[in-house]
């Protein structure tokens, strides 16, 4: 059995990344060919010709207005997959075929449903909706990860690694010293973890991208989606302040962070991230500060699970963890994915 | 069982890369070690000295006069394999001897016999005379494949696949489009593929060594002999021109392109390529010309086999191909292949 | 069943390697931590978190007075392992401990068990006073080897090697040319091997180091107490001069070669190496020449040593060796190896 669930949606890429062009990621496993037909519909197969196996996203395989044109022998493939021509016959194969995977462009995302295509229609897909949202202002990038997924889903559930890891950048000795509260909401198959701080440190990160000066108040409230979706809704304010009973909020500056977790591989994960913030919104310098302190954060984490990945792959058989309160969260994720695995 | 047919002749190297020096290759995943002695022969035993495994091509191991001395412990042993010398003893052991491996110098090539040493003598040499005869004006030339031999196998044998992997080199329109004649002479074991286009652009690895103008006939007469010799008989004339009842063909351009598929090891080649021609025979600049654009068609394939090998190593289990007319060679030849590794 | 000895000491690193710093060397391929305290003791303990495996030497986990503080979520440990502060809360769980390694410091060398500790205590720990006698001058060093250890023990328990690997260095023909007598102290589990050459040409290594002009008289004696320590009991003199009744031998040079061998992984070796001189003890051109000298020899075997080991890895099943006289001592050395492995 693999560890990575089956019949489940996955961030292939950010739509941006997709235009009129050959482009392929691997997910799960699967190296996927994608596309943009010219009515604006991303299109996605599989990377690799019927015939003898070339991927159609490697040159000299190219795009003809909206067919791919396999650059071995020449197959050709319309935007549904379909063979409509093959060298030195005019007579197709019936099986002649790609099986397009479902696809939804949705919240900045392009998802694909990896798994038994006849689940995909029934199967939810979580939204991030401030990622397109004209009240808030995003930054984002993706991060190649060498290491298993379930490396990156332990991390972004404990956040007391702040403190230690991404000291001096989203990190202040509250973080970790602060308990936290799990919750899971078993029906809806989502992680609850929230940390609310009374009176923290302003980290540089929301310093400099908020003009706070002084101590803060620092709400983090995570919503993790198996396998592949994870909010960090996060408020930073005054100390004493807080939200009134309609939800009103002024005082408080709030940004989402955003993490798909997308298998690429057994061992290997792409490592979406978003910072969408409700304030600032038009500043290009913040965008930027914001930009470059989360991609800094997030190679941080990349060279350390990398470094676990490592660990892993060459330690003795029967090496155990050992699991405290700041693990609840990371732990019913585990149990989460598992349901999931063993369901698929 | 393994993929690669024992008990056959496969070429390990040019005659003219042996000399008196010591030169290593491995074949089918044998590491052997090669010299040329004083008296011309060539003489090929395993690289590893029987005593501690020290390959005898690496220093400080050397030749001295015809004997090669370990550069390890000073083993010493003689063209024939036998061990002549040991250090701190006078006696020898019998049974310290290197089995020299059946060697013959043909066509240009050095062929040895992989397998039963008794079974070499009764197994035929395929012939390609035209690399040595002074009718023929010979270029030529080795890449190394990452990828198994089999994926060469089926490149070469359907040549559609020239139009889109080599287009602007050897491939136009009309290869693709042209269907073939495969037939299968079972008794000898060989593969032939043919395609006889009657009117055809000339692609410029053709007009520029030829000279020719204008539309041509191209005829591509392939005869594979299973594992290693694979030759392409290549006729280019004016269009209408054809070969008299006599055989004479004054009118057209002869070119003999010959492989040697040598497997390295499971997952990777040597890719010996030559282009023997009838024409031009003392020109310079048309070998220069050939020889370059062979080299470069040759790479080509190699990039795309090696990205094939990767495909293969990293796909699930259970992918299928898919099979047209045009791969009836291809089919054709890895039935006979499978035929040889069963029989071995 | 691996081919590693457990239950044995082994040198983990010199003593001048260790500081008041994180130090992390991977010993029969556990990942361990070593630092030296304020008091001056070195500690080892396993390089890995208990929480999330992360290895304690592996920034930004740092050392604060005597304790180490995960990078990763702050997981804090005494110089005895045991846990003294975990984030979040303020019970720290009974089992939150890292097994400290059995270590003794001593001949230069950090020694640490690998096994059962109970046996620690009970086990000998082989000797090598030259390294911090001050009637002895000693250069040192360490060289990674990308080779299992059993390669290394072949190599330095047959010098015949030295004629051939080592010519121009410390080989010359009478080394290979002269027999050598064995003998296995069964009870304390040594091997020793005797080469007495009464009438040798003196090799670099020792003309320059010495100022010896013309022919010597050239001992070797070894003692192998495996797994780890290997001794080179190496005596130069002019020819004809023997030791006194009494042991005096004014007239000779003695080196004393020590080679600590330390698996790393079951296919690479920590290749520690040290030469202990009692002449020109204050000298130190001859010790940077003995340096430079020795560092070479070694890296000459590293280099074999590493294509032996590709070999083996990329060889047929059922590659036989064959040995002569030479190899008396290296087969002992393995029969001995083997006993320990199986008693582990």
């Amino acid at each position: 059995m693999t560890s990575i669930p089956r019949d489940q949606w996955y961030v292939a890429a950010y739509g941006a990344e997709i235009g009129h062009d050959l482009f392929t990621r691997t997910v799960c496993g699967e190296s996927i060919l994608f596309w943009r037909t010219r009515d604006g519909a991303v299109t996605a197969v599989p990377d690799r010709c019927v015939h003898r196996r070339f991927p159609l996203s490697q040159a000299p395989s190219r795009l003809v207005d909206d067919q791919v044109v396999c650059g071995y022998h020449g197959f050709t493939y319309d935007a549904g997959g379909r063979c409509v021509a093959v060298p030195g016959q005019s007579r197709i194969p019936r099986t002649a075929r790609l099986l397009p995977y479902p696809v939804v462009e949705q919240d900045s995302f392009v998802w694909v449903f990896i798994g038994d295509r006849a689940k995909a229609e029934a199967s939810r897909i979580p939204r991030a909706p401030w990622l397109v949202s004209p009240d808030h202002t995003t930054v984002a990038g993706m991060e190649p990860l060498r290491a298993r997924y379930s490396l990156l889903v332990d991390n972004l559930l404990d956040l007391s690694h702040e403190t230690y890891l991404h000291g001096g950048y989203i990190g202040t000795p509250e973080v970790a010293a602060t308990p936290i509260t799990t919750a899971v909401d078993e029906q809806a198959g989502i992680v609850h973890v929230s940390r609310h701080i009374d009176d923290a440190e302003c980290p540089p990160f929301y310093a400099k991208s908020t003009g706070l000066r002084g101590r803060i108040a620092r709400w983090q409230d995570i919503e993790y989606t198996p396998p592949c979706l994870y909010l960090l809704h996060s408020r930073i304010a005054p100390v004493g302040s807080v939200p009134g009973p309609d939800g009103a909020d002024p005082d408080a500056f709030h940004v989402e962070v955003v993490y798909a977790i997308t298998p690429e591989t057994e061992h290997s994960t792409h490592d979406f991230w978003c910072v969408a913030r409700d304030f600032a919104l038009g500043d290009e310098e913040v965008s930027t500060f914001l930009a470059e302190s989360n991609r800094t954060v997030v190679l941080q984490d990349v060279e350390a699970l990398n470094v676990l990945e490592q660990v892993i792959a060459t330690e003795p058989a029967g090496c155990q963890e050992l699991s405290i309160n700041i693990d609840t969260g990371g732990l019913a994720a585990r149990r989460l994915l598992q349901r999931l695995c063993a369901a698929s």
